[in-house]
C-alpha cells in the first residue's frame, strides 16, 4: 500500500468523494491538484495508456474542481471572464475556454458548463479561479453568487467509453455531440454527464452531484464497465501528448497567452462585449510574439516521463525549455513540447535537449498534434 | 531515495531553489503547497521536534511564495485587503495578517513586510493570493503592481537561532524586535531576515531574493549553524500545536471567519479606512458566531499525526471534526483542535472521537496554548 504520509499530513489536503474506491482499487501514486489528492497511476503507465487505446478506462478528476457561477448577471460575468463569446453557448452546451488575466495572461482553461441562462460551472486546472472570480466580481457592479459547488467528475475514456455510458444512461447520453451535456440520474444520484475529455479518444465525464454518493457512483460504472474490460487508471499523459493537448501550470502559466501556447482559436476577435485582457490581446496579436510552445521529438531510446523543465539549446545557445515530454509506445518516438522563441519554433528546426544528469539529446521542431487529427478529438 | 514519482509527473509542480539542497540532505517526503514540493521531513517527526525544541533546525519553505505590491497606491491597496491597520506597520516591520473576502472568509494568513511606503510582500499560505489581488485591483481605480517575485524563504528555528543568525549576519540582526526585519546581503546573496516563525520557539525567516543561489545559501546556513548542531527538518506541526499556531488548509478555509478561529486579535476595529470584508466581520462580531476551533486533549494512548478530519460527537450527537491533532512527547498527551458548535467549545466540555478504523477515544475542551505562553512568542 502507497504511505499516505509521504504527501498527506494532517487534515489540510482535500479527499475526493471517490478517493475510497481509489484506495480500494489500488491506487499507487498521488499528486496534489487544486489542494485535492489525485490518484495519478493504478499500474505502469504504459500498461494505462494501451488499456485506454484499446478498451476503456475511469478516472478520478475531482481535482477539476468547480466554480459555479449564479444569479441575475451570470451570464455578463461570465462573458467578461474569456475571450470565447458566450452567447454562441446554449444551455445544455459547452466550452474550452480561457479564463484570461488583463496582460492576457491564462489563469486557468477550464471547460465550462451551461447549465441554464444564468448558471454556470467551470471545470477548473489547478489555479484558484474562485479567488480570481470573486475578486473581479467586487466591483464590478454585477449581481452575482461564486461558490464552489459538492461537484466532482469522473473520466469514462477509451473506445469502449461509449458501450458504457449506454449502459448506464441509455440512449439520449450516446446522441451527445461533442461538448453537449445531459442533466440526469443514476439510481437517484444526480449527475451531469458530458461528452468530453483529456484524451483524443472517445469520452465522457460523469460530474457527481452529491459527494456522499461518491462510492455508489464508483462502483455503479466500474459494473457496467466490466464487459467492456474497465480499469481505473489515472489520466495518460502519453495520450494526450500525442493529441497536442495542454496542461496548465507545465505547458502553459499566467506567464503566457493563447497566442504563444496555439490555443488563438479560443479568442473570438469578433465578440460583442468586452472581457478581461481584450485589450492585451489585441495588442499582442498585432505585435505578434516573441516564444512559441512547439512540438518536438526527441532522438535516441525512451525517456522517463518526468520532465524538469530540461534546457533546450540551438546552435550551443540556450533558447528555451522542454515543457512536457513522453515515449509514444506506438509512434515509438520521444515527443513532446518545447517554449522557444518564434525563430526556432519552425517544423524541421535543431535542437539540443539537456536530460538530468547531463546527458544532450538531439530534437527537432514538428507539427501537431503528434497523431493523426483524424483520430483526435477537436476541442471545440 | 524517496520516488519523487509517487507526487511529481511532468513539470508542473514547481522546485524551490532549495529542491537540491533538501534533497542533498536525505528530504524523506514532500507534499505539495502552492503548487511547489515542500519538504515535510529528514528524520520521524518526534526527533524534529526534540531537535527543534533543543538546538536549531532550518526549513526549506519556500512554498511561502511571496505577493509583491508595489505602485503609487500600494499602500492603500493592501489596507484594503486586511483589517488590520497598516497604518500603524513601519518600513522595516512586519504583520501577521488575515485576507478577507467580503463574507469575512479568511482567504489567506500571510506575514506582510512593509519593505518601503510602497512596497510589501505577502508570505502566503496554501492559495492563490497573487489571484484574489490581481482580481481586487482590477476595477479599485487604485494604480499598483502585482506580482510574485523571486523570493523564496527558509526558517532557522530553535533555541539557538539567534547564535546562528549571529554567526551569519552579526549584531545588527539580534537586535530585531519580532516581526521586524533586516535587508541585507550575505556573501553578495541579497536576502531579507525577519524574526519570525512557525514554532513558538526562538526563530528567524531568511528571504532568499536570488533564485539561482539557493545552494549558496543553504549551505552558508548549514556551516554557520554546525557548531550549533543545525539540522534540516520539516516544520513541526507538534510544536505549533502546541503554541496553539493554525495551519491554513486544515485548522481555517475560507468558510471561517476570526471570530470563529480565535484571530479577532488580526481586526482593527478601530482601523480608519474601509476594507474588504468589514462590513461582514462588524455583522458576525455583533451577532456572534455559531461554531468555534476549540482546543482538545485527546485520551488514550499516542495517536499518528495525520488527521482526516476525524468526526467529534457531543452526547452521542455529531456536532464537528477535529482540524489537527498530534502527540505531544512533553506533555504525554494528544492534543489538536476541533471545530465544533460554541456550546460545545467552552473547557470542560466531554467530547468523542472516532478515528479512522472507528475505534472512539474520549476527548475535552481545554484551553490553548497547550504550552505556557510565557514560552509561546505571541504573533504581533
Amino acid at each position: 500500500m502507497f504511505d499516505m504520509n509521504l504527501i498527506q499530513r494532517g487534515a489540510r489536503l482535500r479527499r475526493s468523494p471517490f478517493f475510497e474506491a481509489t484506495q480500494r482499487h489500488g491506487a499507487k501514486a498521488y499528486t496534489v491538484y487544486n489542494h485535492m489528492l489525485f490518484p495519478i497511476c493504478f499500474d505502469d503507465l504504459e500498461a494505462e495508456y494501451h488499456h485506454l487505446l484499446e478498451h476503456v478506462t475511469l478516472w478520478d478528476v475531482s481535482v477539476e474542481r468547480q466554480v459555479e457561477i449564479t444569479g441575475p448577471d451570470a451570464f455578463a460575468f461570465i462573458n467578461m471572464l474569456t475571450p470565447r463569446d458566450l452567447s454562441k453557448c446554449a444551455v445544455g452546451q459547452g466550452k474550452y475556454v480561457v479564463i484570461t488575466a488583463d496582460d492576457g495572461g491564462i489563469i486557468n482553461d477550464p471547460v465550462l458548463l451551461r447549465l441554464g441562462a444564468n448558471h454556470f460551472w467551470l471545470a477548473l486546472a489547478d489555479s484558484d479561479v474562485l479567488l480570481w472570480a470573486r475578486g473581479v466580481a467586487l466591483n464590478s457592479g454585477l449581481r452575482v453568487n461564486i461558490t464552489e459547488p459538492d461537484v466532482s467528475p469522473v473520466q469514462i475514456q477509451g473506445p469502449k467509453a461509449k458501450e458504457v455510458v449506454l449502459a448506464l444512461f441509455g440512449e439520449p447520453v450516446t446522441k451527445l455531440r461533442y461538448y453537449w451535456f445531459l442533466d440526469t440520474k443514476l439510481d437517484g444520484i444526480p449527475v451531469v454527464v458530458t461528452r468530453t475529455g483529456w484524451t483524443g479518444e472517445v469520452g465522457y465525464e460523469v460530474y457527481l452531484r452529491d459527494g456522499s454518493r461518491g462510492n455508489d457512483l464508483w462502483e455503479r460504472i466500474m459494473d457496467a464497465g466490466a464487459p467492456y474490460h474497465i480499469r481505473p487508471t489515472g489520466p495518460s499523459d502519453i495520450r494526450r501528448i500525442e493529441a497536442g493537448i495542454l496542461n496548465w501550470g507545465a505547458d502553459m502559466t499566467l506567464e503566457n497567452n493563447v497566442y504563444e501556447v496555439g490555443l488563438e482559436r479560443l479568442v473570438d476577435e469578433k465578440k460583442d462585449a468586452s472581457y478581461i485582457g481584450r485589450d492585451a490581446l489585441a495588442r499582442i496579436r498585432k505585435e505578434g510574439v516573441r516564444r512559441k510552445l512547439a512540438g518536438i521529438e526527441i532522438e535516441g531510446e525512451r525517456i522517463e516521463f518526468n520532465t524538469t523543465k530540461w534546457p533546450v539549446a540551438a546552435g550551443g545557445k540556450p533558447v528555451g525549455r522542454v515543457t512536457s515530454a513522453a515515449w509514444s509506445p506506438r509512434l515509438k518516438k520521444n515527443i513532446g513540447y518545447a517554449m522557444v522563441p518564434v525563430a526556432q519554433a519552425k517544423p524541421g528546426t535543431a535542437l539540443q535537449i539537456t536530460l538530468p544528469g547531463g546527458a544532450e539529446r538531439k530534437a527537432t521542431v514538428v507539427d501537431m498534434p503528434f497523431v493523426d487529427p483524424k483520430k483526435a478529438i477537436p476541442k471545440t
